[in-house]
């Protein structure tokens, strides 16, 4: 019988999974629903195994093989110890890992090398590997947490609507789309603030990284404030990590660069591969690793 | 049959009531349960009527003589228009009014006069007449608004607690505070923060000031965000209502005034009464112009 790899990268929207030989070379691809452990784990041990199985099915496999594989998983939520035992402990495979969303996004994207990642999307993380050690910074969530990211942007950007529309600051071009958006009624911003979740405060972010680099100087703001943010937690992550390259990640990694401190942007570079690669080459780490104990 | 008049302070935790003469000598006062008319508008309702028959009870009146009675209200939460009339078609009284609780707190603080207010609490709402007409500023709450109230004051705290925590930002003796009182876990100010309501925020807001005074660099940074947004408020109500004094209500309102620009603080004045006393004297006023359009 011939052993395989799975990599499996398990978020609150989607799982992804790839099938691939003890070297890493991938054989197959499946994906299947949400895999989130800390509302779900049940719903999320159900997706995390049709993804396996799809991806078995997508090389050519028997679908029962998973049984016999080493999976490495990447998953959100992973700092609630108790139910990341819950979610090991019901999975299929012969061998499973489980470690968080972050390090296989960190081990895709700048592969075995030293480095730092940031994780710029709705929320913010920061991650950097020195000597094998990774440290995390950031990534506490929307309510307290997560400046920078993207939910926290469009957050700032609503504020800033209500202060203009009472004439407590200027307003701009991008103030006025947002009231217009809500029908020129401040409490319609108030009340779809209160029954927002990040993500959609993080939806207004494109609009003001776009009004940002036309020039309206509100949203410039409230951009410069975000950056800086950033730019802080990156001196973290760099004195922790040391790290000489950084690779930025997420939906907003592509409109940040700009507005970053030039001692950032300068060791820039582009992710080697995405965070299901990521999940793959650390399963086929373990598998190595443990094929050498036993030899 | 002797005409009497009723204020009324209805807010979220408890209602009270003084039935007075028409003049505006307050004869008695009474007590109740919470009315808020946006979360029960029923129990309101209830709660205002118990209010009303205890202040007459304390006054040595028939309590079934409020049903004569002509009130004016102060309650929070009158911006939603329904629930408001919703509430006034189903009083007892033989007049009522109802209002913002703002304008009685406003009534109260300056009386007839020309003049600002600020309501700094758990939140932040900014009042100014001039010429009889009345100006808001700011209330919208916590979420996307009331800067420089004390939620969003002890947010920031817990939110520099935890960028103390990763070493984005220097520890000091009031993040040191913090962290100690979650026993060191981060994770326990995420979860408080995600179950928390303003007024949980809110505790937090002397400690930060008590830092603040002691010289505390990290204190004093966030006490100064939300005296900047405080005085922008303060410069816009001035702007609209071109008032020449200022009173400061609500828990803040003695911790606020050394941190405040040099021109706000040289108009604060001390309240006249409070938003009960407010509440009479607009209830005298309705009741004097109902006669006068008889007679």
């Amino acid at each position: 019988m011939t052993d395989y790899i799975l990599g499996i990268d398990g978020g609150g929207t989607s799982c992804r999974a790839a099938v691939a030989r003890p070297d890493g070379a991938i054989l197959g691809r499946g994906k299947s629903g949400a895999a989130n452990i800390l509302t779900d784990p049940n719903n999320a041990i159900i997706s995390i195994t049709e993804a396996a199985k799809a991806a078995y099915r997508d090389a050519g496999l028997d679908e029962a093989g998973v049984n016999g594989a080493s999976a490495f998983l990447g998953l959100a939520g992973t700092n609630v110890g108790d139910l990341t035992r819950y979610v090991h402990d019901r999975l299929p495979f012969r061998h499973t890992a489980i470690d968080s969303d972050g390090l296989i996004a960190l081990q895709g994207a700048i592969g075995d090398e030293d480095g730092a990642v940031a994780i710029l999307g709705t929320g913010s993380i920061y991650m950097g590997r020195k000597d094998g050690t990774v440290r995390y910074i950031g990534g506490w969530g929307f309510t307290v947490g997560d400046l920078g990211g993207g939910a926290r942007l469009g957050h700032a950007l609503l504020q800033e609507a209500l202060l203009a529309f009472d004439g407590v600051h200027p307003r701009s071009p991008v103030t006025n789309a947002v009231i217009e958006e809500f029908k020129n009624d401040p409490r319609g911003i108030v009340e779809f603030a209160r029954l927002s979740k990040p993500g959609d405060f993080g939806r207004f972010a494109p609009l003001l990284f776009d009004h940002a680099g036309q020039g309206d100087a509100q949203a410039i703001a409230i951009v410069e404030t975000g950056a800086t943010a950033v730019n802080e937690s990156l001196d973290a992550i760099m004195a922790l990590a040391g790290a000489s390259r950084l690779c930025l990640l997420g939906g907003l990694a592509s409109l940040y660069p700009q507005w970053l401190s030039e001692k950032h942007r300068s060791i820039l570079i582009e992710a080697e591969a995405d965070a299901l690669t990521g999940a793959v080459a650390l399963a086929a780490k373990g598998y190595q690793e443990r094929q050498g104990a036993v030899a």
